[in-house]
């Protein structure tokens, strides 16, 4: 650390020479992000609010009757009255909330080792959640679909199985598990089911037709004990917003620690201190946009993905993995292996990812990912498969 | 959720509604949090980089390594070099991660229940971390100086014993526990000690004396393996800015999980998606201020401190708690109830809060205090003592 400070306009040339290092959402070139450039009214909003302290919610009434207001319209999205829960700093947060009740409603019956059912597909935020929370791993394999295999989960039920996951809208696919057949499962044996709506929380009920509602995913499935869903990914809102909503309020109170000296009793997120911000700006989202605005954004999103999958479809020497359920595509390529495929895009500027299981290049089309963008980096993966 | 979004000018009203509920630092009104108003370069940077996310580093290259800077500058500042760390969401997480390094350690050579010995004044985080990672908590007792009592921890140390933590700067009175002679005990026993200096680690390196540097509480002392350290409180930043520091990489790295579709191939961690303005405001306010400038903060801070002491000192009815050896102080008053002391103040418009252990009222003078509120303050005050 420096003895004396440096003069402001030195601090600011720096900052703006590290900047030029990041890249930037509109370039297009970022592909494999599950975040976003988050829109400018959220951005306003959050401005607005970046002193906020949801951790003590009592200094900052206005930003907690907020966080209640959002949580209420999460919950009611996702077909529950009466929401419980919080937006926290993002999908691990609620993840480890979720896991965290569902190891304190399981300490109350047994002292055994807990043991957690959950798909290969499951986000590596549950990579740290068993190994802090101390926690049995049970993999469900995949189906040829890369879901879930919904016939396996009843075989894997113990005596000392304290929930089961279920993710709609998986990191490296974007797959949706059928939650309404494992609700079933998890109804009938009196399991805790979380399901992991990280993405698809903000994306499947815009989808649906409202009075049809094909895809049940959420509370309406009964099994359905608690859901992750980040308004900042699909939601357009700024890091740090997740969301996480409990079914019974006295599953969230299962976290309560006692805050003696803060404004209000007890405090349920594992994270203290919080900004108000990102609950800002989440809950200028929701007004602003409303079901309408959404269903837009991700009916632009979808038709993006359509096109893009018919097109790659079409390439020579491209295998789709699977038909795309949300926003993402992954494929190979005949003639070059899949990390030279990265390395090679990268070359031209194009940040795709990789999938792990199965080894495929990875394609996540945000909203920040446009039209141009798509036939810009097709041209690119065109020109590298011909040289091959 | 709203079918139809509302118009832009309706949001804002709203927003605004909800501001003004909101209590302003600058108010001077809050005289319980260890959070304060964010210096206004500190919110320029941050304003500059709130659509990066460190969770995927090789997006945002330019502010991982300002990550990286500020890590390395918090280290030299707690005389460590070659420190590894992160900025993270704060004391909490920060407090999380030594603690799973710790149990991961411990794992690797017991299968027993992992025992955490901590003094009775630890923050309510450790509850959490309790809980979650189903450790048995050994609390020392408090001296009168309601200091961890050192001479009774080799008492408590057993075959089961992770770690032990420390608290330099306690949440409800500021106390900073005898670092020098904890460090002694845990090198000669080889066990992990973790030192949650959230508050106290940007105050007590630019209380010293440079050259003399009395009071030993980092990395100095050579049994010290973690330290929490948060820019978001005396360091000025905004939420979420966490620090956490290990004296050796090989610690961080045991909380790497493996990310195989982000630019990084692991992350350490317990948050996933985090935002980089937060660490660029750090860098910032670190490069802006240096050293010379934080003695100079925390040197206005301890002013106000002693000057608020003196006054309360010579107040009739009023019992102070302990000599502040920070910016907090605690009292009592003989003719009212601490509670009903609170909820008069309130009535005020004074927020204090009350600690727990002693039963008292408790002031924490962050920057935004300024000496015309406690001269308000002890004016009200003095009028509710006398009406009793």
């Amino acid at each position: 650390m420096l003895e004396k400070g440096i003069d402001k306009k030195s601090i600011f040339d720096k900052l703006n020479d590290y900047q030029k290092l990041d890249l930037k959402y509109e370039s297009g070139k970022i592909l494999g992000s599950m975040c976003t450039k988050p829109d400018p009214i959220a951005m306003q909003a959050y401005k607005m609010f970046i002193e906020t302290n949801l951790g003590d919610p009592g200094l900052f009434k206005g930003t907690a009757i907020m966080e209640e207001e959002v949580i209420s319209s999460l919950g009611e999205l996702l077909h529950l009255n009466n929401a419980s829960g919080h937006i926290v700093t993002g999908g691990t947060e609620a993840n480890i909330m979720a896991m965290c009740v569902a190891k304190y409603l399981f300490e109350l019956r047994s002292n055994n080792v807990p043991e957690v059912i959950l798909p290969k597909s499951a986000h590596f935020s549950f990579k740290k959640i068993i190994s802090m929370l101390s926690l049995k791993p049970v993999y469900v394999p995949l189906t040829d679909e890369y879901k879930m295999d919904v016939s396996k989960i009843e075989g894997l039920i113990t005596e000392n199985t304290m929930a089961i996951v279920a993710i709609a809208g998986t990191t490296e696919l974007g797959m949706i598990d059928d939650i309404e057949e494992i609700s079933r499962i998890a109804s009938s044996r009196n399991i805790y089911l979380h399901v992991d709506a990280a993405l698809g929380g903000f994306m499947i009920p815009f989808m649906n037709n409202e009075n049809s509602n094909k895809l049940n995913f959420d509370f309406k499935c009964e099994g359905v004990t608690s859901m992750t869903i980040d308004p900042h990914k699909m939601g357009l809102a700024p890091v740090p917003a997740g969301g996480i909503i409990f079914r019974h309020r006295e599953h969230l109170e299962l976290l309560a620690v006692k805050t003696p000296y803060l404004t209000k009793d007890n405090q349920t997120t594992i994270v203290g201190t919080r900004t108000g911000a990102a609950t800002a700006a989440t809950w200028t989202l929701l007004n602003y946009y409303g079901k309408e605005g959404y269903r837009e954004i991700v009916k632009k999103t979808l038709d993006l993905t359509k096109y893009t999958y018919k097109k790659l479809k079409n390439m020579e020497h491209i295998n789709i993995i699977c038909k795309p359920e949300l926003n993402l595509i992954s494929f190979t390529a005949n003639n070059i292996p899949v990390d030279n495929l990265q390395e090679e895009l990268l070359e031209y500027g194009w940040h795709v990812s990789v999938a792990e299981y199965p080894h495929a290049i990875r394609l996540v089309l945000m909203p920040h990912v446009k039209k141009e963008h798509i036939d810009a980096f097709l041209t690119d993966l065109n020109k590298l498969i011909k040289k091959e």
